[in-house]
């Protein structure tokens, strides 16, 4: 409004007004300037933020026992903190689409961090005394090794919080399916023709190893992700900080965190290309092809009421249609197919971004690393939302599978030790083209008695070796 | 909070309370119960509802035109009017990870909406009366028609208010630049080698060209996005419509707007695939490529200052280093090759959206049109962006330009219809090898004399056919 | 074999040995032994080879009016020929993956071209004399152009001759069928639930309005791809062409192809980016989904022949298992999905190759022409294909379409403007409750009387607006 | 021709003519008429048809010991193996562009071995006597378990023998250059711009951990690469087969190829899905982007010869250019940079199949594994030929290096803690605006003496923390 305070903070491309009820200094307001891209549902992930609060407050302590004023380091470690827990999110407005080295952002988070700094040591906000956003905040740092820093403290969390969590719910909700349904068999399906049977337990139990090994393939790429850049400045050399520095901030991240951070040991890798996020972007794309495939059987089992397969009853959860009155659809199904192309996509965007990196740094870095969080906490939230909506809820019916089952004409197939494959395919298609059952056809043409075909033809043991 | 006062609305599902200053009802309550997914950042867009508005306007207009009470139609088209323009904001808080068909969006337009009218109109909020969410908001509509039509309402206005103008912008100020460089003779690079020289009014020329045919191949899709499904209403047929409201509904639709919106030749087509998005955003894929050439290009052009090509003067817009004082980046290059890469990770989702839809309807919608929107936001802001903190202030770094062409080698194919392709080769090479001009190579090589060199070697020749 | 026979021929770095029974010279075989990549398969596509025959024709005729050698010309003009016309294929072993630019190719051509023409005029291979392969058959040429040029003849050819007859052949196709299903009415199925009815006609004519719009979108990109960038030479200003060339040029391979080729309005653009590939690549990709909707419906609406969908009856072509005998699977519909995954697949290549250019030149063409022209094959191939063995082989299975329709609860959508949305909702959820039919249910619920429920629910009535 | 001989064979559906030069028998044939997609380069990988043989083999062992009779045993092992040598390549002649199961590529492979083992037993050919392709070389299989186990076969060998060995030998390369080049101080660049110090063997070091971690990351998906789905048969129950026999065919498997292959733990996730696939393709996409990084590096460092960066200089393989004498390009980077985003296309072909299996078969399954093997190969290969003809022979340009990293102002960085950010960004300044070494502006400003300077900025210390 007309009335909005402001003070004067400057930079070292001078002065600038910024609004005196935030925390933020003048490169933040200029790059809201600069950076009028998108809105406000585009602003960099708080994951972020709160992850480079945790990364200030390890700095910041290990910083002391090189020597930084305890009262500083004090102060700059309680802001740090107000920032990982997320109390001062409304100081951060700057968008994904800035600098792709994240630094307004890495600028953002010393500005506010060293004003809030100043305000509890009781300094003039803005002053930049007595705690200054580079000399102290970002001491022994650089944009180029604080942001990778946070973007993987952010992954990291978000993978622990939020997709693993999910993923074993679902996991768990899947397995308890399949064990409550191993008794039912029913008919198969191959080319999404009917095909020789199995139970709906296994059937279930697929998704159950599907899922198993999406938790796998994800903590699989974790150790690439738990090693941080901080340490490295600049370009990778470490320009500026002491040794040791990059050791006790991981350590301390680690603390803080209670993730087995460890300093990454090739730092030029770690500024200049992010490879260990297109890696778990792959593993998350791999989890979206499994959920994809899932929620389309599901559907697709649960397809009717009337006029689909109908093998299973999902949980009616809602109106279905504005116009149909009494629909139901799969809407859980849904999110979850809707958010695996998301992350399909998200993907795609890592991966250019993670490919055009150019000699020390990769600058996609703010792009990157939305994406990322995007994909792990859409699937996180997928998943607990298809458990509780939809997958506990799912009941087999016992009926209609009974019906199926019985007409199929592939349980043939069990005739072939006996008859060879030849003669089995004979016996299908006369029982196909005359609309008769296989053992009517089989008899009909001579080729087994009625004993015979009850003795072999058991869809009990179909079910597995012999 | 503990204090937050309720009123109980109801669906076909049951009672549910819902927050008193809300306009919308029952179905929106369940779809936030049931949707926990990716928080507020993942709203439904608001374009998607401002063109809702817009549909239910129109739709009541032409309702009342085939009998709908005049009162009740004059009220929805308060209400409808009051979304179209923003200001209901607040009552949208659905997620985009919800049904596939946006039909709990759609619910909660109508909810929304009638709720608002009978307000306008005295009645009870909750109530339906006078003004039924279905069955006079959605009337002659299903979310199956309406969704689809929001979606290209909503694409159609983003493309025409943001997207063309940012490209055009940008073909005006690259434009700009061609001209004001024309007499600028530099060295060309192939392969990032050195080459035969061009004008930089030349160079910037291809990127002029780049963005024009960009705008072209935006509008050459539009004709596909301008076809509403708007009276195909649940599965394509218009069943429960009348003749004639598809036509009407699209005339108003297109007078409210400005944009030329026809009804859909084949409604099967429109709520079943969206392949006009897919197209859509296969034209904005294209214009990603062209920007991530152009600011690739521009930002190396632009390196240094000292050890870089250092052909172009970057404007410096703030500080680039948090740790390296004075340095200065190609910022606005970077947003827009971080653009590009979300574009494109965009296209492959909405692709993968646009392929999965079943018998009568696709059920990808919210995800599809959200990524399109973003895509043709980000592209059109960051067109502008770049164009006002970029392109209109680069400036050609001449001295560096002619040092760099006078002394390429590639000068040398010049000779090539003078002397043949192997005799030019071997000056080259000699030069090269030697660590001496052109000139000097063909003289001690006896293949020139001093005086053919020079006529036959000018740069300025050198810039077309002759 | 040790036996082999080898001449000698050199370039400007050495000697090499050269097949006694090939044409091509030492650049060729350089690349061989420079780029093992990939093996035969890996093999530049003969469709570029056969461009550049086209497009090395027209030069040489051009070349003549501007001065050259009657008797090399014609040699050329005769050797370019047999180029084009794919007699000389063996000729040209280079694999895809060499220089970015496709250099080596535009050599293998002016090598064979070269030295068959020699041969015509009497001389001896590797000679150069009288016929050189830069100074005469690239003469006013770069390979900068010519492979551009080369990569938008293939690619239009391959598009008017394979894909557009396929796609037309196709919509025809399911153009008839529409037509001999329009009497056929059916349950429609959203969210792949029950829906309300339409006719199987209806619910084709949604497949031809997508490929009728598939084809209008390819001939929408066509404009750009056929401008030619030949005459731009090196970095596209056309250094050592003469005035008029490229436009005389592209006449002449509008002329020798029958289609509208014109010079490219700019060669900078023409040679740097290959937006208008990505550009025709993104058509085909919206293709792609097209086609992988209408052939999953196709698959499930046919599936069975006892536990699926059922509805349609499609042709059965081969034995389906090696194991199920009797089985016959949906095949057709397979290849149709696996070419749409393919084509995303291209897609996406294109899409990153087209965007890393740099500068005069983008050098990741051979791999783009590549997929471009993979794409373009598959998916004419493949509708062809698919309409010759399914879709016109393709019955309705009426009486399963029949029972279906019938029993649907969806139907209650026609009592909506009668007795409103809520109650009919209690009609439908009461029926599927209880296991009866919706008539029954109304009269249960003293709803509607037997005569209502015959009058309004009438499946004929709804398959259009009123 | 017309002169061809036929013989005659018969399959389910009838009679069929099969050349009398092929073992292929009529479902072969059949698949050729039905499938007439892409032509000769789009046929089934070789690489599948050889681990066909090593299955079919494996498996007629162990059906021996389960009882078939050793005389057909034996003459399918000695077919088998002639398969498994490529010795009968010319029998397949199926394309990838068939049933998504590849079943008529499993029986092709049964009818080619029946008929040579019939040839060998002295049968005749097509007689199906004594060795069925069903009833005997199929035996315990269906084309839904083998078609996975070939695909992991022959995944896994390409992995192993192409891949994994390009990637250690590229590794070891950079290595050697990171170790070569430890001694020589360069200036860094972030967002392409002039940055801080480093080695030029610390860069090269980056590259290293990309290409180690490369490694690692495929290696941490063949896991689940070597699991095999044989013993699945039709569904994943195991009908038809014989408790034990998954387990020793996979021993057998493994025993044959050298490959550490188990049984897969769940069959019915080894039919429906090919996450396994999926995975392995995003461990080869982000390997891909690690090599675009890298191989645009090095073309960018070596850009010039006179007017890029010039720091690097590559090795000259061959004439640059047709038209432009004496050029040489970076075209091992460029072939690097195009296979690198072939791979990223072809890992979105692979998601997208493997997103859309349905129910108890993934029916993508030709399509996946042809570009999982075309990713495979064509970056092992790749990485072959860029370090034979590229890394090994990088050569620093050290006076080049010496005199960008001397003339730097980014040098000033190391006064950050002596005298703090904001002077130090003043010193930069005033040098870059007034064009003078930062010693000159520093004393000039005041801030600091000659010696202080000499003391404080030496590049040697700049390469560490302190």
């Amino acid at each position: 409004s007309t009335q909005e305070a402001f003070r004067i903070e400057y930079d070292t491309f001078g002065e600038l007004k910024v609004p005196s009820d935030k925390y933020y200094g003048a490169q933040t307001v200029r790059s809201t300037m600069n950076f009028k891209i998108g809105g406000v549902s585009e602003r960099m992930p708080v994951q972020v933020i709160r992850a480079f609060g945790i990364l200030k407050r390890a700095a910041a302590e290990v910083n002391q026992d090189y020597g930084l004023d305890p009262k500083i380091a004090s102060a700059i470690v309680k802001a740090a903190n107000e920032v990982a827990e997320g109390k001062l999110n409304d100081h951060f407005p700057l968008v994904v689409w800035q600098t792709g080295s994240g630094t307004q952002t890495n600028m953002n988070v010393n500005e506010v961090i060293s004003n809030r700094a100043i305000e509890i040591m009781g300094g003039q906000l803005g002053s930049k005394k007595p705690v200054h956003p580079n000399d102290h905040v970002n001491k022994s740092q650089s944009s180029n090794d604080t942001f990778p820093t946070a973007m993987h403290i952010a992954a990291a969390q978000e993978v622990n919080e939020v997709l693993l969590p999910g993923l074993k719910k679902l996991q768990n909700a899947l397995e308890a399916k399949s064990k409550e349904f191993s008794e039912i068999i029913k008919i198969g399906r191959t080319h999404t023709q009917d095909a020789v049977p199995l139970t709906l337990g296994q059937e279930f139990s697929g998704y159950v190893q599907q899922i198993k090994y999406g938790v796998a393939r994800i903590e699989s790429t974790m150790p690439r992700v738990y090693q941080l850049a901080a340490g490295g400045t600049a370009v990778g050399t470490g320009l500026n900080t002491r040794i040791g520095f990059a050791e006790k901030v991981a350590a301390k991240v680690a603390e803080l965190t209670g993730l087995p951070f460890v300093t990454a040991p090739n730092k030029f890798e770690a500024l200049a290309a992010h490879d260990a996020l297109v890696e778990l972007s792959g593993a998350m794309n791999t989890v979206a092809c499994s959920l994809m495939k899932i929620a389309n059987d599901i559907r697709f089992l649960g397809s009717g009421p009337r006029s689909g397969l109908g093998e299973l009853i999902l949980p009616e959860n809602e109106p279905g249609s504005s116009i149909m009155p009494g629909k139901v659809n799969p809407t859980q199904c849904e999110a979850v197919t809707m958010v695996a192309a998301q992350v399909m996509g998200n993907h795609v965007a890592v991966t250019v971004g993670g490919s055009n990196g150019h000699f020390e740094l990769n600058v996609f870095k703010p792009m990157m690393i939305k994406n990322v969080l995007n994909s792990a906490r859409l699937l996180g939230d997928v998943c607990v939302s298809f458990t509780d909506n939809c997958v506990v809820g799912i009941q087999a019916n016992t009926d209609r599978i009974n019906k199926l089952m019985s007409e199929s004409l592939m349980l043939v197939t069990a005739l072939n030790p006996h008859i060879g494959y030849d003669k089995a395919a004979k016996i299908a298609k006369t029982a196909h083209k005359e609309g008769t059952t296989l053992k009517e056809a089989a008899i009909k043409l001579g080729i087994l008695t009625s004993d015979q075909f009850d003795q072999w033809v058991k869809p009990k043991d179909m079910l597995g070796p012999q």
